[in-house]
């Protein structure tokens, strides 16, 4: 049988249009999900390529999932479907324009290099998504992906001027911020209303100065309070990492770092900016907070020992992987005020699952990231997915949303039913079929199911 | 003739519905612009209210126009058919949450007020549009108002972690930032997607110092490229403000502060920040800058001096009223390395006309506001709105946009088609036509004409 991206290989080229079971079989999965394997692969060069893979597309009726490094945590990236997957890991070009303090970078420039490029002129940019030495920027934009800097910094979508997108006709689009924002409206919707294929973004002088802290606590509980009390007193620190105490046990069994055991939270702490006298002063301030509230602090002295305090967060991802081979991040954001509690209710349900479960994330805006191990051979996937389910739950009945900032992809789709109330559910279809009349772009993503009385009036025109 | 309102009179009471045509006479305009009388006038009180007024609308067939202060300058506010206006002034809810550092807002609050109530928490609401002291938060959101600190702080979208929103059918939505970003979608779209009844905005702690500097150029050249090197060498001001020569003439014809009426160009310049000698070390790199290009500088040693040297940047409204009764204000934004070809050709264009015009502006971004000034008694308006296009296809040629600020309107609509490619429009429209479609949301506002297919689709279906 021919595929129907046959012409489309012969037009671009073979190297450019991966056609073979075993070639596309690798595209079917990101950091953590896996979906289906596509029925072809585009590996475009330039944004014509894009153009002529999604018109391709349209005229065979198939739909079409962007891909950058496929790290990401949630599935956006993951074909559901039959599809046409368009890979941006060629699309590299990368143009630093220091006088503008701007960059220009394709889909698939990756992250980092965007900072290693401008640092040379001064200028970085901040967004740091844990990923963010093989995550692409087009899949940034897609996920409008945070980090631990992005308390102090803001988020990918932050520092995005404007963005070229190609649409689901394969027309392509260079659009702003101004009048109706589209580029808004693109970024965090995951390739389900057009693909970015090019960014311009806004690069900052980077912070000349650094100040680092550890601290335990014998309670969540002290730790929030800590936190929200050194926020109050005025400081805004770059980075506000928690780790729970399951989360420092899986740690210090992994490297005996000499971790306190018994305590419920760690957090680490950097404060920075340009002049150290201020970045000192804010750290005062936190340490002030931490050590009214009960914690036991440690202040690094030097950059190697800063290090050294921050081995323990960085470690986290390989200490979890020693405990079971799988694992299902969640990504919740809630008020501050309510982390006590969501903490507490979070890790009760790992036990009522009997599932080994550890809390950490970016703590300043009430980032959590539950994340339950599990060993597929052994565990029922099932039962991971309810205990999923019901830690969103949890999130959504403090007030909390579904993605801090992995996206909602496939993973938590079904619960946005959940999040997203009936009008706002069908504010969102209506934009949805708006610019993508076919729902052929990335479907069933991100979006709740359509509610029922549009699905009523979908079917009938 | 009944009123098609007067069962919404009943409803809400006649305090709250104005219909006696003297009434409703005095919401035809804003700032600048004139429009028609509305059928109506709704003063809600609350959220029901907008919703019954919306609902009213729906079920007569009439357009919905929001509107705040009336302090805009581009014609946003202004209905340009037979309306029922929803004037937000009575909405003036306001709630400062310290801890979360944010403030919930209704849509009639005084912008100004926000940083009123937060600023002895310790906290300020950034976003500086001149009109400040009078405009309302849901005009700023309607317009995405900037100002003075939005080269350092942005823009009003920056600050809003959420909105309460009315639809064209009534329906109640509550949006966040997250998923599709229907919230930064609705700033700056001036009414024609739904009603913002209420925002949650973040609030900052302001900076504790501040220093001023003054300084006059002899060619706009000189001027632009010595922004462009301080802003290179690492600077970032909170205020970057430029006058050209024609406006530091009107100001010492009104004032005689003893401003360099042989310069081209002065610019006014604020640096801010927590610590007074990191303060002082940037406006240093702002002063060798601008010396290094030839300008004259003046430092203010003390606040009273400050005040002094703003207080010409400050005059410039009052000393344009004094040349011509009227103006006409437009808000381009160019790239800033082509602002002194940008000025020179307007200029030009000016002398062409024969029409008296001045220009000034928020030179950090770009952003610069060529004022027309004419007396409708004496001077043709066919030719005053003729010169503004042309303006704004300058700024167009160079790069730039329509609205740095003010919004697009009906002053500027008409341009936006110069502005936006078809493929871009049709994708505008689509929206528009997603959440109004029966496009009785402010219109004739803010969108380009609809692309001529697509009005056939619509004609038809």
């Amino acid at each position: 049988m021919t595929s129907p991206f046959a012409a489309l290989q012969r037009q671009l080229g073979p190297g450019k249009v991966l056609l073979s079971p075993a070639e596309r079989g690798n595209y079917r999965f990101d950091g953590i999900q896996f979906g289906v394997r596509p029925l072809a692969v585009v590996l475009p060069e330039t944004v014509e390529d894009v153009v002529a893979a999604v018109r391709a597309a349209k005229a065979a009726g198939i739909p079409v999932v962007g891909r950058g490094a496929a790290s990401g945590l949630s599935g956006g990236a993951v074909p559901l479907q039959p599809s046409l997957v368009v890979s941006f890991t060629r699309m590299t070009g990368l143009t630093i324009h220091p006088e503008r303090r701007e960059a220009v970078a394709q889909a698939g420039v990756v992250t980092l290099s965007i900072s290693d490029a401008a640092r040379p002129h001064g200028l970085v940019y901040p967004p740091d998504p844990a990923s963010f030495r093989t995550s692409t920027i087009g899949g940034n934009l897609g996920e409008n992906a945070g980090g631990p800097l992005c308390f102090k910094y803001g988020v990918t979508g932050d520092y995005v001027l404007g963005v070229e997108m190609v649409d689901t006709d394969g027309e392509v689009h260079r659009l702003g911020r101004d009048a109706y924002d589209l580029t808004g409206l693109l970024i965090g919707s995951e390739g389900t209303l057009g693909l970015m294929t090019e960014a311009t973004v806004r690069l900052v002088p980077p912070a000349k100065y650094s100040r680092t802290l550890q601290a335990s606590f014998t309670s969540v509980e002290a730790c929030a309070a800590a936190v929200s009390a050194a926020v109050s007193a005025g400081a805004v620190p770059a980075k506000m990492e928690f780790m729970d105490g399951a989360c420092i046990g899986a740690v210090e069994d992994y490297l005996g770092l000499g971790l306190p055991r018994e305590a419920a939270a760690l957090m680490l702490v950097d404060t920075d900016g340009d002049d150290p006298a201020q970045v000192e002063a804010e750290m005062q301030l936190v340490e002030a907070a931490f050590l009214a509230a009960g914690g036991q602090v440690r202040r690094a002295e030097t950059e190697t020992e800063a290090a050294a305090l921050w081995q323990a967060r960085r470690s986290v991802s390989p200490a979890l992987g020693r405990i079971r081979p799988l694992r299902m991040n969640e990504d919740i954001a809630v008020p501050r005020s309510r982390l006590p509690q969501v903490v507490a209710e979070i890790r009760a349900l790992g036990e009522e699952y009997g599932l080994p479960l550890v809390q950490f994330g970016h703590i300043g805006d009430g980032n959590l990231h539950p994340n339950i191990l599990y060993d597929p051979r052994s565990d029922d996937p099932a039962q991971v997915h309810e205990l999923a389910h019901r830690i969103a739950l949890v999130a959504l009945q403090h007030g909390g949303v579904l993605s801090g900032e992995h996206g909602i992809g496939s993973m938590k789709r079904e619960f946005m039913a959940d999040a997203v109330d009936p009008v706002t559910a069908e504010a969102y279809w209506a934009v949805k079929d708006a610019l993508d009349p076919d729902g052929r772009l990335n479907p069933d993503k991100l979006l709740p199911p359509r509610p029922t009385h549009l699905e009523d009036s979908h079917v009938h025109s």
